[in-house]
């Protein structure tokens, strides 16, 4: 099929999927405008600096091809839906950046830097509360149901995440791959897993179908961030937008750490550069060791699952669209 | 009636009217129990410092009373709607602690002071989420649309208010009764109209009681943040579990200053005292002034608004206890 050869797994076939989904993430964007648009003074600006984003619109364009799948498309609920998406994952961000402390994103000032600690908070608050009126918007309690399970999953990831973070000092010796996985299962794999079985649901795919789309979402989220994990010792500071190993440097112990760790335990160089606490040292023995390669091939492994996943759709551009997108997450260089 | 007897406006009456709701409220609290015993041994500590509160639980109350007006009564829905809403609470609670850089509340250590800002910041988003869940547990859309609505105008009424206490040095001159209604509205009476209007649709009252019940909650609301905007000046530093006048000492500019203002502008004493930002000296003249008693005047409208907006409820115990409740409001101690 030509539609199909049209998004073969290359690198570049982000650009034709996105090409797919243009209507509707034009739609998504005006959208965004609208709500930053605000009529109030003290928020129209602080809207302003985080909707209309230069984002990868990731989320919402997964929302968008799986809500072309069904039999009828109401692009109105298909709206709302990608936009409750995008909302939710730019509420996160907004906490998070409070969280992290950080003062840039993508080498812009964050909200958080702007406005100080206190507005910060709120206006996530406040973005939460239009993500759930987007979902709520499209009328199925079975999708509101999930953004609320949602919602309370990514908190307790990012508690998970924060714990560690603020109290681990220990954790590279004692963080588990298990608990690695549910932490990024809960920050961001659960978004992934609300945009693809949240629009199945909405779209009314069958359950077997919305099972696969759940497996799919979960297992791309999955892929996702261990990928971008990755990245943090493998990409450049330039393409980062922030140092390298800054993970290392917050005290966030990822995957590669932990399987060069259980590779590499009964070696005394990786026990004495994590207990003097040498970070520049820990960065660069990490990106020596093993750990970054069996990270990644983790990480190709979850791809796999993810498209293995696929199978129960209707063939066509959508799932082909998909099965690239599953490929591209662990072939981009940021 | 007696029934109607047993509740009759009295400042006393409020045991009377809990007692009504007695077997509801112990429903809630066992339900908060079960959430603050997380399986989670990073969560559970910090949610069992929130959840089993010595609050009046004044707003899971109002669910309560209204959810047994209706014809059929679900009890597990109700209880849901009634958790709901004061997780709703104790998560804006949460947050404001952050935003007032607060360590205590009602004599004991908030969860900010005990585990510090990012955790703080996520607890709340987790109580949220749970908020929510508890709300779609209902299964009705219409409470779920509610709920995205209140969690919105909470934010929003919390950012109009922080605002004011950040940038707003002469906020004492320009703000006006409009805005400070409308931020009141936002962030405390929209509770208020989630309990009301929410129960109402939830157990299937007509649409002239719910609209009744709406009116009846914000009206109660208002009077309920007027009064404790009053008590600020009136109460003693042992009563309210801070220092009298603690308001103005941050920065918020309530009724009672607003009302003091509008009546003694042109007197040069009140604007020396706020361009002198001598706080004690601001306490010391609302005090004295006619501000208090012109709040208070406002307060007991409101609540004579609320309770005339009840007439279109069936007569009976709860509607009485409704009617007591809104007495109650403006003759209360703490």
């Amino acid at each position: 099929m030509s539609a199909s050869a049209s998004v073969s797994p290359h690198p570049d076939a982000i650009q034709a999927i996105m090409a797919l989904v243009r209507p509707g993430l034009a739609r998504l964007e005006t959208s965004l405008g609208v709500l930053a648009d605000s009529d109030d003074p003290i928020l129209a600006p602080m809207l302003s600096t985080v909707l209309p984003g230069t984002g990868k619109r990731l989320r919402p364009a997964l929302a968008l091809l799986i809500g072309s799948m069904g039999g009828t498309v109401d692009l109105e609920a298909l709206n709302h839906m990608a936009v409750g998406v995008e909302l939710l994952h730019t509420a996160s961000l907004v906490h998070d950046d409070i969280v992290d402390e950080s003062d840039t994103r993508h080498g812009a000032s964050t909200l958080y830097a702007r406005v100080g600690n206190a507005l910060t908070v709120l206006v996530g608050d406040y973005l939460f509360s239009q993500a759930a009126q987007e979902c709520v918007a499209t009328g199925n309690l079975a999708v509101v149901r999930l953004f609320a399970q949602t919602l309370g999953a990514m908190a307790q990831g990012q508690i998970d995440d924060a714990n560690g973070q603020l109290g681990g000092r220990h954790l590279w010796e004692t963080l588990t791959r298990d608990s690695y996985y549910r932490t990024i299962g809960g920050k961001t794999a659960s978004l992934f897993v609300l945009a693809c079985q949240g629009t199945g649901e909405l779209v009314g795919l069958s359950s077997a179908q919305v099972a696969g789309l759940r497996e799919y979402g979960q297992n791309l989220g999955l892929a996702f961030q261990v990928f971008d994990d990755i990245l943090d010792f493998t990409s450049t500071e330039e393409q980062l937008g922030k140092p390298v190993g800054s993970d290392l440097r917050r005290g966030t112990i990822t995957l590669p750490v932990i399987l060069m760790r259980d590779q590499q335990l009964s070696d005394g160089q990786f026990r004495a550069a994590f207990e003097a606490e040498d970070v520049e040292l820990q960065v660069h023995m990490v990106q020596q060791s093993g750990g970054v390669a069996a990270a990644l091939a983790e990480a190709e492994s979850l791809v796999s699952r993810a498209r293995a996943a696929l199978d129960v759709l209707p063939p066509g551009v959508q799932r082909d669209a998909l099965d690239a997108l599953a490929y591209y997450v662990t072939h981009r260089a940021h």
